[in-house]
């Protein structure tokens, strides 16, 4: 079955490191680019230039850096900005300058009192003259989201014609449902002219807890690039989490699509980010969680040691998490306690067992979790008891 | 226009508890039930009484304590389970027993070793023994999402006729997108036998990032029940959140549903659970975490002092936030900056605005973000730099 390749735009280090307190030094960007590199993403968002001149040199440095991925600037729709990108940009192998504008009415309205032939035009010019630095201008339509879509796809026919080489519709406020989001990607596809020569992007935030949902509903109506972070970080409630994009084509063919993402590396990769920005991933993400792959409850440890599909739908091991970790509570089954029992050397009979576990329900009840050292003691007060009574 | 109630049912002390390391007393476990009661949910899933003598004795305790919501307790299905959760459940003044069986084919060989016909008879025996006791109960078809959508309808229509009240199709694994999920669920309207005398509700899990999603695809398709948790923790990667579903119908009138949720307690129930549990909210979750409603990027900042809308589909203060936070990074242009300035006694002239913020990118690049005893450091050292210039 042939499958058809979404390219993966890593936006960790603008969108990502715009974020409160994830404030990265250059030392750091680099050390995350180059690993973004090794894992595999088609395109790295190095920083916004023009906004300071420590993410000038950051962007800089990374394009001289990276040996495989494409290297991406933000900027406004303003001239100076595109001018210090296609500076920063200038030792790059793949170059690009990420341009563009504020498309919805509450865009051009509030934030730049302006027309919508108005914007128009400055989104023309902005590609036009990103056109001159660079053969990849990648537009984006801000708060595409709330853009009415038959305005939408007049800026998209324009700036196509004007040499954009890709198209972004960032769902800028995190508002849409898949279903809406995916209507407005098949719209564009129809509707601009000459659409099958460039490559739409899904830029999306998690504020109702949609981003992965509508960037999954973008690529299935026709979308081929995901714009994403690592751990789902970025403004407010965050961007599409990499991680979860790319596990979702893996484990359904059916979609027919595919990324060039080693899965291998992301469990690492995500506590790398974690670490460096200092930004906690809860422990129930999705993917690269701390417990994203742990069974405490009886009825689901029980299954798991039975057959592991049972309840796991991804190996562990395939994003580099070695194995699935059973973790002993109050809720956890006989079967659970007597695997690990097992493991750590004890072997139980039925008979032992309903003893030592009634023995391990009793100390499980007063405590969050039972750790290995536990069950020792555990074993020994049970043994006790099998003597009192023998 | 008229909308459809949306039933919430949160398992925040069943599939949330049952976590690695969020283990709750029966004193902390009662606190959090007269939240959820306070906050308006529909059932309160307060436990699985068979499993622990501790958790029989919150259920019993949550029974006599809660005042406006049902009280439900899990079982298999099997007699002693039921027997037990009916006890826990005495004094509820709406009980309702869960119980239920595994029906993918995974689940009835490697789990039950058993066949499709033995599990629609434990199914419906078990439906009917619960009915004995209690008049309100719900059944779960474990593993609905891989199960083949025929064999769920069959399975369904018999424990209808047992008298389920509700029918719950969970996602167990995680595994479902949103069109096949709702698929399932229009499946189960258009083919269970009496189905629109019963309810049915959603518990999906969050593996691929996609839990949300799914439960509002099936709310979508029919079903009138969410099955969720606060901060959506649960075994793996959690649970559909609660906090995102409430928002995601409030915000989308056009779905015309609506739930009971009173949301201005979201922001301090997430917060209570996060610190009763132990279990962290990171600072990019939607709707609770603690970036939210944080706008740090130059651009962003700009729109949201012109024009809140600009950025924010929620106005904070609805989920219980007192004001959306501006704070300051490398990457804030001078219109936060000046804002900012302004909030804390600095009137700034355009000309002195350029030298602050020049003073300002240079701090913050140094710095995770600036805060606002830092603001008056830099007026010190712009005031420094226009005397010596002046």
């Amino acid at each position: 079955m042939s499958t058809d390749k979404v390219e993966i735009f890593d936006t960790t280090l603008r969108d990502g490191e715009q974020v409160p307190g994830c404030k990265l030094d250059t030392r750091q960007k680099l050390k995350i680019a180059a690993r973004l590199d090794a894992l595999g993403v088609d395109v790295i968002e190095a920083g916004f230039p023009v906004s300071s001149p420590g993410d000038f040199r950051s962007v800089s440095e990374i394009s001289q850096l990276v040996k495989n991925a494409a290297v991406c600037g933000l900027t406004r729709a303003v001239k100076k900005d595109i001018e210090v990108a296609a500076e920063a940009l200038k030792y790059a192998k793949k170059p690009r300058i990420h341009t563009g504008i504020g498309t919805s009415d509450p865009h051009i309205k509030h934030k730049f009192n302006s027309t919508r032939e108005e914007i128009i035009k400055r989104a023309v010019d902005a590609v036009s003259y990103a056109r001159k630095f660079v053969g990849d201008v990648e537009f984006y339509a801000e708060d595409a989201g709330r853009t009415d879509n038959e305005f939408l796809a007049r800026v998209c026919t324009e700036v196509v014609k004007a040499g954009a080489t890709v198209l972004n519709i960032p769902d800028t406020t995190g508002y849409c449902l898949p279903d809406e989001y995916g209507e407005k990607i098949k719209y564009l596809k129809d509707n601009v002219k000459d659409i099958d020569k460039v490559r739409i992007s899904c830029h999306c935030h998690n504020d109702l807890g949609m981003a992965t949902a509508n960037a999954i509903a973008g690529v299935v109506n026709g979308a081929r690039q995901i714009e994403c972070t690592i751990n789902g970080i970025g403004e407010r409630a965050g961007n599409t989490a990499l991680e979860e994009v790319v596990m979702i084509l893996r484990q359904h063919p059916r979609l027919q699509l595919n990324t060039d993402i080693n899965p291998q590396l992301l469990f690492d990769t995500s506590a790398m980010v974690s670490r460096e920005m200092g930004m906690l991933v809860q422990p129930n993400k999705a993917i690269v969680g701390a417990n994203a792959f742990a069974h405490s409850s009886g009825i689901h440890q029980d299954g798991v040691i039975k057959n592991r599909e049972t309840y796991e739908i991804i190996d562990p091991a395939d994003v580099g998490v070695t194995e699935s970790a059973i973790v002993l509570t109050a809720r956890s089954g006989r079967a659970a306690l007597a695997y690990k029992a097992k493991k750590m050397g004890y072997e139980l009979t039925k008979l032992q067992l309903d003893t030592v576990y009634a023995e391990f329900l009793n100390y499980a009840d007063a405590r969050r979790c039972v750790e290995d050292n536990d069950i020792h003691e555990i074993m020994e007060l049970s043994q006790r008891k099998i003597r009192a009574t023998a």
